[in-house]
């Protein structure tokens, strides 16, 4: 994981190898060569390097088969840990996993408030320590942390642009500093696209080559999946769903662009639409709008439970959101040909319910290629900390597959030292 | 090309050596061991073969470092030769390439009219056939046509949905038909998946990861490409731009939604707007409303011309369209996070220099990631014949790399024989 990153078009030949093993459960050497196409010498080099480095255990051996009997190999998923730490203004997850992606020990804190970036660092790099070793886990054993925040991102690892309630992260070296406090790796990724491999790695997913997850927490953005790997585009910052337009003269953004989806019919938006509604604020218990006590989660959460004991004002303002949100994603789907769309995120865990059948009916309505298929949708069931799982298999994939571009490791990091074995 | 298609997650290996020695120039045996590490009996076996079937021929010997001097080998760029057919309403286009890429020939005819389309197949095949003929090109050496028409595509190779003017060739197994009607292999993609491809082989491009033809002919739709290969999303149908929502009560489209890009800005919605200006339909010589005789884009091409020479009225329709268009690019933008934007098509030819200013306005205004980067946008330099090239381009691709997911081999056609020779 050093600078410049792992980025060459083909798979490095120790992360497939790697893999080969992750994918077959228990394989010999023998099998490798078969699957991979590569010399008995070089996979005999790069096998000794995943033993000596304690990722790959022998496990007894084959079945004879008339020759000598072959040593089987496979993955030791205790060899290796990692952390994923999700930072949203409404709070911060940690989710400790193994090299499996196995979710080891979870935690959840508060969000960081006013506090400054610099003290936000140093809490996030305490409490990370908190988990990993309350989980008796040695820390030579963790490989990074992933840490997701929203986007788009810095090629510094910071937030190139933030939503209203983090202005105070503007451009700060988020990854870099955390790097700086913990002295291991610090990989970025924003939180919907790390949402879409959280799914993944805890199996929402199944094996659909081309997912979107929708993303809705304060704002809404949606992180893309191909073939089981994120999406990048050009610069890391694919997906921005929330900012794509449905009214050319609508509102202005915060964004810089006019009737954007979030501004619309974001989860801010609707509570400030119901904030306006006197009646409605009232009945549904919401609060003032005062940026240092308002929550657009918890507000968003008191809004959803009006309309769950039917207040008719509640109902439509939700539907009007779920009108937006489904076309959005209709046009999503008609320009990436989706095969499956998950929805997930803190806003969803509170209010999917409202939103699944009106998006599941417009993409049976009006999906373009219909006739050819219809992308299935369904609620995520781990919508809370799926951000946080992913940022931890950010990790695990720069260990298992190469790094590929838009995983962007902080320029002023130091790294993991482990060798690299590449074919002759 | 045996059906299944190879569709394998690794590169077939035949198919990797192949675009290791066409990306090479000249390169020995030796350097392909080196360059994809497999084992030196895998690499003579598949060389033999690929000089064997002529694709590859010897081309001297290296200087000598010591040792024996080493065989170079090449690509035979007149090896192999392939036809893209672009069929439209307006015109069917032929381009023949070489196994490079470079066009050996290429012609125009006119579109299929009120003809069957067991009439139209029939002519593209005698068409096809005088065009390789013309050429020079021995009938052996032509790997199949790739054929090019308005999608979405049915599994079977033909319109799953039609825009009005082509309402006859709904799901008729277009592929297939040309298959039996030519004898050889037949793929087919969409206009604008293929327009992309065209605009990659014929240099338009450069060697941008995450990239989109916007493809304007009668409609409008975008090719996508991602490291240089169509990205087809679940069923080959990725880049409707042209049914992406930008109005929730906007006017109904042909599609089954309403407010979509092409309803309300399309080539053929500019037309009928100006249609409805009297003044406007006389000055600019635009013809009568008879779906017989009217032609979108001779129509779209006289209301270009009105306006190139100050019309107000056509000024204004044409600002309205390009708006519209430069907002739906933004959209896409905002979702793929592209490198570059190329505008093709026959209609972008007519009147590209009335978009291209306002589409590059609204990225660098509104392009969510701007702090990052800006996706560059430019006009094709061979809009007309991009989708023919990038038919062929589609079947070359069938060769060199494998086949990947999305680029459809019709169900009923015979196949090229040629053994694939895979490791032990």
């Amino acid at each position: 994981m050093s600078g410049p990153p792992r980025t060459t078009p083909h798979a490095s030949t120790r992360a497939a190898v790697l893999d080969v093993i992750r994918a077959a459960g228990t394989i010999s050497r023998v099998g490798i060569i078969a699957a991979t196409g590569l010399t008995g010498a070089t996979i005999s080099t790069v096998v000794r390097g995943l033993i000596d480095d304690g990722l790959v255990v022998e496990t007894g051996r084959a079945e004879s088969t008339g020759g000598k009997r072959r040593v089987l190999l496979q993955l030791d998923p205790a060899a290796r840990f990692a952390v994923g730490i999700h930072l949203d203004h409404a709070g911060i997850t940690y989710a400790l996993t193994d090299l499996s992606g196995a979710v080891v020990a979870r935690m959840s804190r508060p969000g960081p408030g006013a506090a400054s970036p610099g003290e936000v660092v140093g809490r996030m790099a305490a409490e990370a320590t908190t988990l990993v070793t309350g989980a008796g886990i040695d820390r030579t054993r963790l490989l990074g942390f992933g840490l997701v925040f929203p986007g788009p991102l810095t090629p510094g690892g910071g937030m190139a642009v933030t939503p209203p309630s983090m202005r105070q992260w503007l451009e700060y070296p988020l990854g870099g500093e955390l790097g700086r406090a913990t002295g291991l790796p610090v990989l970025v990724e924003n939180d919907a696209a790390a949402a879409a491999l959280g799914e993944l790695w805890s199996g929402g997913v199944g094996t659909s080559a081309t997912f979107a997850a929708i993303y809705m927490g304060t704002g809404i953005g949606a992180g893309l999946l191909v073939n089981g790997l994120s999406f990048p585009g050009a610069s890391g910052n694919t997906g921005e769903i929330g900012h794509i337009c449905l009214d050319l003269d609508g509102p202005e953004c915060w964004c810089g662009a006019r009737g954007c989806l979030e501004v619309l019919a974001g989860p801010a938006a609707v509570v400030e639409q119901a904030r306006g509604n006197r009646r409605l604020a009232r009945v549904a218990g919401l609060r003032r709008r005062d940026p240092e006590t308002a929550s657009v989660l918890a507000d968003f959460g008191a809004l959803s439970r009006a309309a769950k004991r039917g207040d008719t004002e509640a109902v439509a303002l939700l539907e009007r959101s779920a009108r937006y949100v489904a076309v959005a994603v209709r046009n999503l789907a008609n320009l990436m040909d989706l095969e499956a769309v998950v929805l997930t995120g803190p806003s969803f865990a509170i209010a999917g319910a409202s939103y699944l059948p009106a998006i599941r009916e417009e993409l049976h309505r009006a999906f373009f290629a219909r006739s050819a298929h219809v992308p299935d949708i369904r609620l995520s069931r781990a919508a809370a900390t799926a951000p946080a799982i992913g940022g931890a298999a950010v990790v695990l994939q720069s260990e298992l597959v190469p790094l590929h571009r838009g995983l962007r490791l902080p320029d002023n990091l130091s790294t993991s030292e482990r060798p690299m074995v590449e074919p002759a």
